[in-house]
């Protein structure tokens, strides 16, 4: 079976990413490619590394023929965006994967608090099932609709979500970021400067904050944690994510008893592991996994969780999420080994 | 068809990556992995990365069950070493592929000039297909013991050659080459300190010169070419191999023509790009790929060539030479994608 | 007025900054220098970007001439070690600064809770002022004998302390460090290797935990701390260290009450630099200055510090200190610029 | 003696690096600093990491007070806005330092050649003596108007040209260059955003070509080269630029010889190193020295010559000129030993 496929916004880094995926998967027959900067140049014009991949010429989204019979539609145009073009397309029919941070909350009022405005389309909001594929798996089956977990959102709900249904936390739960230099977009602007940022580590304490509520609204299925402590910092890697979860617990467990427990709780999901010790970015980079690690401090208990960004956190997400959708192996094309060294 | 494999040494860089690509070729049953240093551990226990891809156990090569029927054996034992153990195993029957610089050569004279010493096993060099899997396919083809082709040789030797088949040089070839720093090895030491190579870029001059003659000899196979100034410089990435190649050729040719020219000579190899602009390392940085480009300066053709050293020019070209010895499509387990950004 | 001075363990990263200092310090006569590894080899032979600048002969620390009559010893030497040296030169009635954490300590309960051993020299220990510039200079001024303050300790203390005295704390305070790769120290090892860090953001959590003993000592000065959380996160850059302090405090304060708190107290201090944005380890490298900068989130009161760990953290502040035991202007000889780019 | 000094174009990297180092140069009193982007603010407003160093507001280059006296001018200006500026206060008797290369040529037609335009102002180039300092010292002393070299020019010029005096090439020179990401400039582009060019070498070919020409010129007073081969290959790194001259001489001479011929020739230059072995672009980084080694590989003497683009390539240079200029000391304000690590 092979699903007629367009993606929406190629041009950037997750659009990149999924492209390269998509283009070797079997179940996956690439039909409309869309980048508003390359548009009317071939694949391999515009992106050399794809060169003999694909034949496809790149058009502006605008410009989709609407003749163009498609089974599935994958959008990584960037939020508010998005929207606009995901609706068109899901009321024609098409099956729909939204990568950006459109439609992640069911609720419109969870949405204007994350962004700090309304949503454009809020009874399309409800229309949408939440990608983050092993804490959803269930209603992801099937739906028409799917809007992709944030990478932020990603690497700290499966890291701390699962404990806070069994143990009670006694204080706000800190979170400490660190994200690659491939979080702030393809764009070039002076925070991504190599020559800038090459020995730096920079502190900016937002970015991504709306996935703060994101993983508040995935916490509430748990319990009732209302606060999170939520802070970004920004090192100088290409890819990854990693998120250090400080945790006390009214009932103090061992990172043994943690890992035991993770463990158990993710025993079926091949994209999650549960290491013995704390997980370095590298580890995952280029692959679908996401690594969790564990270890006391002074009463806390910390988890180190580690992805990458544009994988797990998106592109490689998305396609896991297009596997459960329709019933294909949840690894189908998700085969790519950590890329060591 | 599932070959029954083993694989020497596989703590190193080159080791690894080859690891990695055969856990998921669909024609090989990995049966024995050997490495000193993390002899006794489980391959996930030494190798995090690989987590859930096998559970052999490794094994010191001195160890290898003799009872272990093997088809096929790789060596990525260093050099000096490798050619003991691969010996051992092409008298009982087992088809040899061997990475290390041990059997490159089948003149025993051609090996003491580029090692400065006398070959251990003379009467094994002229039993040995050299692995240049483009310029010398068709001997590949059944070969009982493959050497595989150096990564500076593959990567001078590919971008070179062709052209001197048809067109005279005028002056001695100079090849200055960028190298990275898993050329080096895993083995930590000051010129691979972190702290101490970030920020530098280091004029060896050496490293490699025993490829050097390895590219000479490919090159008398389509000319008298008899000098070859090579020089290495180490630069700031991880993976990856550029060679500019100054040729002053005879009757001059125009870069456009040079192109056209490589289009036609590499028309069926799927692993070789012919490119419009020069190439960068990073196109081809995790794939099979190598990359060329031409431009013409004060009357010299300038050529550039660039490859991943740990793929195409090690465990890359050593897969494409397997699948060619054992007539499986040339890219089985070699369809990643360059790993862009 | 020139110091006959010399520098044990010049061989390391903390010995080659103190080396670069010292070289062009108006009040600093280099007369010894002592390496094991390059003992016998002149100082730009052993270290060629120093050419130039000394034509000493270095020495085993075992080796050196009895004779030589020196006013002023700084030693480099790992813990452990240091102490025996230094002690010796210190009963000659040399002055002294120790940049090992042999000496930072002056309850040697303190010493062993800190190291999981007993000190050397117990009496040593009394005879020691703790070498943190800013918070103890009038004791540093004419001391005999300094403890230069650990890198970590220098980072969380500066930041946290002052608050300490005049606000109380309600949690424990949460310590997540980020720290360069020179930290590991400049004898090759795989944490430290090129190619594997590169592209590695690695939580070992440990590394400087005798120094979260020494961040207690000095908070003990202003508050009735018992408990702190301490977490390292090495990051791939050369130099800097990061601190990201959460604290929550009884009575809530501003950002801005706090900058202007911080102002006040190191109003006349012109290596801490109180900024008005949270700042990055860039905007602090190669020079001795730490910056402090501070937001809200949550309730909590974050402290970001960044310094140069061979600067402010070592070797600059080392010097800071012999400037302060000498009555030299404080800044004499560390007039470097941060390095930008 | 302190001038009033104005800079213009403190923005860029080269504008900052020459600011960093007139800060605290003792014969400099900085009364002007003019920025576009960052006009109205404070200088450490605009560059955090200068806080402290000066009061100044930065201001338009066109709103420079006509009432301020200044002594000398630095500009650090676009190539074809800088001459614009430069004569106007060169014509009111201002001594200038021009950083860029609106000047670098006396005779028109030169300029023309390597810049593809004609120059604006015709009459001013051939008052600009050519400030490339080892080489031109003597016109250099007093000059009312240096025109700086370009910082490909100094790498190779005082690398190849003393030679050229004594010995004569066979055939033409090939010069390799290895340059760093901040010759592509501040502003944020597609080839310097960190993410793409981390694990990328660039083989651009060209860039600095103008600078060929700047070369050939210098040669031209040492002997009657005519051809010189230039190609740029881009490489991850701040700062920094090597060069690999390959030559071949009608008479051979051996490294050694080269070595002592090139350290007669700069016995009294304490900016330039002549090494024993070949030099990494780390052991001049951050400070004002240009490296020099030399190996022979078949035949050819290959020349290695390494410098730190922004400072000897640029903002050293000119202070390193505006020291001869004005007979003060040529190192003052220039002590910084390169960063090790």
């Amino acid at each position: 079976m092979k699903l007629k496929t367009a993606i929406l916004g190629v041009t950037g880094y997750v659009g990149q990413q999924l492209l390269s995926l998509l283009a070797s998967h079997p179940n996956v027959d690439l039909r409309v490619l869309t980048s508003e900067k390359f548009s009317g140049k071939r694949v391999d014009e515009a992106f050399p590394h794809l060169l003999g991949y694909s034949d496809l010429i790149l058009s502006p989204v605008s410009k989709i023929p609407g003749s163009e019979p498609l089974d599935l539609l994958f959008s990584c145009l960037p939020g508010g965006t998005s929207s606009v073009f995901v609706r068109r397309f899901f009321e024609k029919g098409v099956r729909v994967i939204d990568l950006s941070s459109d439609l992640r909350f069911s609720d419109p009022a969870d949405y204007s608090l994350a962004h700090g405005v309304a949503p454009r389309f809020p009874e399309l909001l409800s229309q949408a099932v939440y990608g983050l594929s092993e804490l959803n798996r269930e209603r992801i089956k099937n739906a028409p609709l799917v809007a992709n977990a944030g990478c932020y959102a990603t690497c700290v709900s499966l890291a701390v979500a699962p404990l806070l249904k069994k143990y009670e936390v006694e204080n706000d739960i800190i979170v400490d970021i660190k994200s690659s230099l491939s979080t702030t977009g393809r764009a070039p602007k002076p925070e991504s400067h190599y020559t800038e940022v090459k020995e730096d580590v920079s502190a900016r304490g937002t970015g991504g904050d709306d996935q703060k509520h994101e993983i508040l609204r995935v916490f509430s299925d748990f319990c009732d944690v209302k606060k999170l402590l939520f802070f970004n910092t920004r090192v100088p890697v290409k890819r990854g994510i990693m998120a250090a979860s400080y945790l006390r617990l009214r009932s103090e467990i061992s990172p043994d008893e943690a890992r035991e427990f993770y463990a158990g709780f993710y025993g079926n999901d091949i994209f999650v592991r549960v290491c013995d010790d704390l997980p370095g970015m590298a580890s995952v980079s280029g692959s679908n996994y996401i690594s969790l690690g564990f270890c006391e401090r002074e009463g806390h208990l910390v988890i180190v969780s580690v992805l990458d960004n544009l994988m797990k956190g998106a592109a490689g997400q998305a396609v896991q999420n297009m596997n459960i959708v329709f019933g294909f192996p949840e690894d189908t094309g998700l085969g790519q080994v950590p890329l060591f060294p």
